[in-house]
């Protein structure tokens, strides 16, 4: 075990004010060059280009991660509560700082394409040859692979996976809270005292005493309107289509044979599927929108296009549309045909739903990838209700899916074409609004 | 002339709630390659290595002194004043939006070693052949230069300059309550509201009514405490020194013939001073980023190393020390080249009053290059007076100049190498402390 | 018609930033000594005494009502929409700035139970023989009626009464905001911004673009926050009732006889039901304050224990219970007769649905006496529907009624005669559990 | 000694999110009806005549006192700092919380007319038969004695007086962020947290780490600021004014034998120089206003005037002078005689700095009555410094007298009388400007 610091060390946070560094372990461990990488990574990938202010690092989320996972138990230390495994202190900070070191450019769109996971290279870090594992393996040999069980959610101690993956844990209470923080809305602001301060570990699990319903509700609700009013937004998918769009078709043209003008040997790996973690941890976000910018003068017209696209903020339109089926699609993709452009890149179906965020949903059955603890209630007479039961407005929001199908497509590129296209056609696409797409 | 937009656009913004768009100029300048650029480079450059929060874009602070722009020439139109010229609405807009268009990656520290003016490209890119240019050509074939003559002073409206550059001017209001904002810092806060409210403009100028004098105290004092908390901050300089010793030492090895690893074009004519205006817009923050993760894996040791202190945030250290000689510097250069350093880059002094900050100086005499209108206010009966003649704190706090020197150095080395050095060097570098530099 | 003001006068306000006052008619009327009367009635009535921060007076608010009418009206006018008639502004804003003005002292309770009404009193106030009447009256004479009409519900323009009473009026934004601010919640908190700017006239109506449809989504669940955890607050309604027990005693005693030995003109005339305006005006809080203390030391040992109670904080305590019927009801009150305590001053049951609140039902049939105009979207095609047609959040909490009922008494008397009481009326009261009731 | 709380119970507070209480003593003592009277006592006094929002009473900013010290000595318990006397902790608690007790309405402007002192009132209510006095005593005899002398500062350990005493005591830091939130301006705004967690006990006194050094020169600013732009604020000074006049009028019509039509035992005391400690306790803020209501009608024109002038906020307007001397001031008089005014109620000279409060003064010498212990700075190796030796800013605001001096009338009743005064006196009066007295 390793000595806690002779003075504690501060980080200033706009969201948690400070953050507090009391453990060596922890210290040398935020001083390693893989998580420092996290930097280079914006925690809301493109979203960016849709609020300007949220250009903050995954950096700056693993701190607010690890922060309330350190108040937390902080505040079942100072309680005595003694169903919380003192012991297990460190191991759930390290998790809760390192969860997401994983992640590589603008995640959720790169996992799409090429397949990958950034849980699975989290732990690749943890366990390989890296800092962040020569830290971890000082606390004892076998505490990279605990800190790594918690985050595969295997750890015999279910108590400590919920404090970092559950329906209201410490990751999604800083993202909600940084993401309306960066992006400037108050959508996403709850009473995070608050809700800690009615934590309560009980028998193996973390649950909520029953005076903090309400609070809990209220959080629930800024989650619900997060998701719809930033996570969902119209315009961030609009980008994240297009970010797809070249990497579909690096890669296409990479299978071709195609000389790349301008290559970098771990974006080649990452085309070829030949990537090694030394190669993995020198992608960053730096390096994709270099990337971008060399291949918007790319001779393949496509790529070059869709690069400019992304770099200069020039998106897809989106227009609202019905359930599509397979005839209304290709009658679709027919029109673009005509008008000369290629149905693979430059229409794309969206439905939010199919998105890697959920609103809250306690009855998720055992088919379901990512099952995360539901939010229990502890009542004055120590009985548990799972949050649902008792509050009206959690039951009436649960499992509510409004999303809509909106049709994607390069506007321009249709209005110079307009004289070709039938009039069902230009009244779909809206070709005679004139309105550009406000935020 | 340009027409409004049927709709008036917002963009949803932490610092102000909300900027509104409200002419097609404005709109389509937003929408540009060049300026949509601003969003790769930091406001504030290396500072997020030192407040992990400090991500924020120069994209979003000239959007925030647009807005501030607006709303003052907002509130002279509504209230009719006379002394307010309402045809150059529209040039001080665009100058405000573009004022710092030319700005590329790490500017001040860049600046310094290329002895480039971000500045000078501000005017290239307005007058040279871009669409900005394009979009300002809309509005009559001399805007451009019209725009050029805010930004450079040269202006026959000494009133439209005023907006943008003086003591109290709409760049300085934003990027006080920006960097506030994204630090998490609250020493930049004041109140921009009633400060908009009490400006009045008088005989070409921009005065404050005398009833807004606490609101002015206020700001100036919120800027003293910003420059030397913010930006005097002494772990930003250190990275700043690394930044600068790091394209010093490029610079070198081009000029001596060194085959680089890797090199990007805009780079290289960096280095050899050939420019053109198209790299110059391809040089952003992650270019840059991209070429240290490069050559942190350079054959030179002295660039890798550099690069790879950058990347991790290896900074050097800092001790502060009296004001000192020629004989001082040599001994300590003498003792790091014992201990096999290279004093060229790894010592430096630093004294923050270098800075192209500066606190309030109303009687900045003319030899001053950057010479900026002072605060004036107006009396119940229309007397003008210099605002530290009236306010006792300003003048107490005019003129301070309270900086430090700190010599920084890369203490790992030195402490490797700790048997050779004298006492009186370890105890100057303060070898034997074991604290690590907190925030 | 009277002027505007040569220099527009703001007052500094916490919520809004700033009320900005424009016209001699609004701050003749706020100097009037009517509306500075409310200064000395609270928002909140007796919540102070669950939140202290809640102090606010009906003053501030009064004045946030009028700055969002305001500022809604300001936007209908720069926007030049036609649907919005220009010449209703200032009867616009008196109406908004002089709704509550009838407000007596802890309204809600002595309303219950002298029977009396707040916007009677309004009417009166506009109507009689006021400074506020000769203000009004400067303006026209049927300006004083033209505003009790907008009061009443009664003016010919639909679109004036809604700009203060309608699911979505000024007077709800500026006390909902409020009172989030002054308690300390952030339940309350909602984007005012933009909800002013997606607002519309809209053919009598004023309409909301259905693009900002979660603006108000937000809005309603910040407002069914507020209800269940600020406005129904069971301390809260504790004080209450206390409060209608002292005045019911009061009145009581009146009736009998009794000789107070304190006692004041306009509250004898409460009492006997003979109020006239100049005595009503003379009932604010420090008034009922003042007669409390002096009725803490009357002899009647039932009314000077209510008022120590209320002074001094010692409220009844509440158990949560069933749906109570008539048998449960008599044998509870038998307890405590037995008890030796008054049932009908000692006990209440209390079922906050009954409460002049409301969350939103867009369905009220026009049996409720208080019906207030939906929220309606207006989409791009103009067309209308109400909210809940469309969002699925607002449907799935509209018309949830989750009130509890209460049981509320005097725990110390009770624990006196503990042994008296049987174990079921022990359990029912709870008389074994040793914590005081928290917040 | 009494025994912790089995669960803390928290207090929801606007400025500091929760209160926490975790001593049965302090949940007690809150609960005494002395405690409960503090809600009827301003914190501000007069100023929500000026700031509308000021409305918080003297019971929430105890609570605040209470909560800085109680998380001040915690931050030394946690960090186990040797020089901290951890059985003070109680005492300190204790004290804090109750240092305010014995404020009586209005006190600094009553304290002035009737000669009382509320820090005597405070020992009275300690040492007295109160409900606090028992509380205090369960811990211990001579408990309600310690808590005296610490309120007192004659406790024999300095440290603990200067919790509460001090250059930057926790009372100071309270108000200027509580009155900063109520009142809605942001000039009192500092980083709390960051004071508190470089707050050191070191040889019995509190010191302040050097690194601290830029957040307390914001604290001291941010304080300047409140003093110039809250409490010295003229209109403010104006209703002081006209309340002190009241109870002048008031003392000289009870001593001349006049009969009132309403007067109310406490208060005839307080006008006989006679309150007993039962009469004292039944002064409060109601009464008062109570007071002013019914006097508002007394035969007296004189007292009937100011009561109604206090009520309906009819101030006197003031006017900036330059250092007047006899002559100047008997030739006003002498104006004011002639058009029919009093004098000696009429007029009044006002210069700020006479105020109880002060501006950070390190130097102040032993004759001054409340000289509190100024702030020091511990550097790294433990050297003590006062702040204004090491900060440039503070020692430039340090002894700043910049008060000026007003002349305060009531304007309307010399417009009446314009006719008769002189030209150089209606110039004086600037009864020639139209314009009302903004805020």
């Amino acid at each position: 075990m390793r000595e806690k610091l002779t003075e504690e060390k501060v980080f200033k946070d706009p969201v948690h004010h400070y953050i507090y560094v009391q453990d060596q372990t922890i210290w040398d461990l935020i001083n390693t060059k893989e998580f420092q990488r996290l930097r280079r990574i914006r925690q809301l990938g493109t979203t960016y280009l849709t609020f300007h202010g949220a250009e903050h690092s995954r950096f700056s989320h693993s701190l607010g991660v690890y922060e309330i996972t350190r108040r937390i138990i902080s505040q079942f230390e100072r309680n005595g509560y003694p169903d919380w495994p003192r012991e297990e202190r460190l191991v759930s900070l390290c998790a809760a700082l390192l969860h997401d070191v994983g992640h590589g450019p603008f995640s959720h769109s790169l996992e799409e394409i090429f397949d990958t996971d950034h849980e699975v290279w989290t732990c690749n870090i943890l366990l390989g040859d890296t800092d962040i594992n020569a830290v971890l393996r000082q606390v004892s040999e076998d505490f990279p692979a605990k800190v790594a069980a918690v985050i595969q959610k295997t750890y015999p101690k279910p108590i400590v996976i919920s404090l970092i993956s559950s329906q209201m844990d410490a990751d999604r209470m800083d993202y909600l809270l940084r993401d309306a923080y960066f992006t400037g809305v108050n959508y996403g602001t709850f009473d995070l005292e608050r809700i800690l301060r009615v934590l309560r570990p009980y028998q193996g699990k973390i649950v909520v005493k029953e005076s903090g319903m309400h609070a809990v509700e209220h959080y629930l609700m800024s989650r619900y309107q997060m998701y719809w009013q930033i996570y969902f937004h119209p315009v961030t998918r609009s980008s994240e289509i297009i970010l797809r769009q070249i990497f579909r078709r690096a890669q296409e043209l990479y299978r071709e044979g195609y000389t790349f003008g301008w290559m970098a040997s771990p974006l080649e790996k990452l085309l070829n599927n030949t990537l090694s973690l030394h190669d993995y941890l020198k992608l960053d976000e730096s390096l994709a929108q270099t990337a971008f910018s060399e291949w918007a003068e790319e001779s393949d017209e496509l790529l070059a296009d869709l690069c400019g696209r992304f770099l200069n903020r020039r998106l897809y339109k989106y227009v609202t549309i019905d359930n599509p089926d397979e005839t209304w699609l290709s009658e679709v993709a027919d029109a673009l045909l005509s008008a000369g452009l290629h149905p693979d890149y430059h229409m794309e179906i969206d439905y939010p739903f199919d998105l890697p965020y959920d609103v809250y949903r306690p009855d998720q059955k055992n088919g379901e990838k990512r099952e995360k603890a539901p939010i229990l209630l502890l009542d004055n007479e120590d009985r548990i209700s799972e949050i649902s039961v008792k509050s009206d407005i959690v039951r009436s929001i649960t499992g509510l899916r409004q999303g809509q199908y909106h049709l994607y497509f390069p506007e321009e590129s249709l209005q110079e074409k307009k004289a070709i296209l039938s009039d069902r056609m230009i009244q779909l696409f809206r070709l005679n609004e004139t309105k550009p797409t406000p935020m």
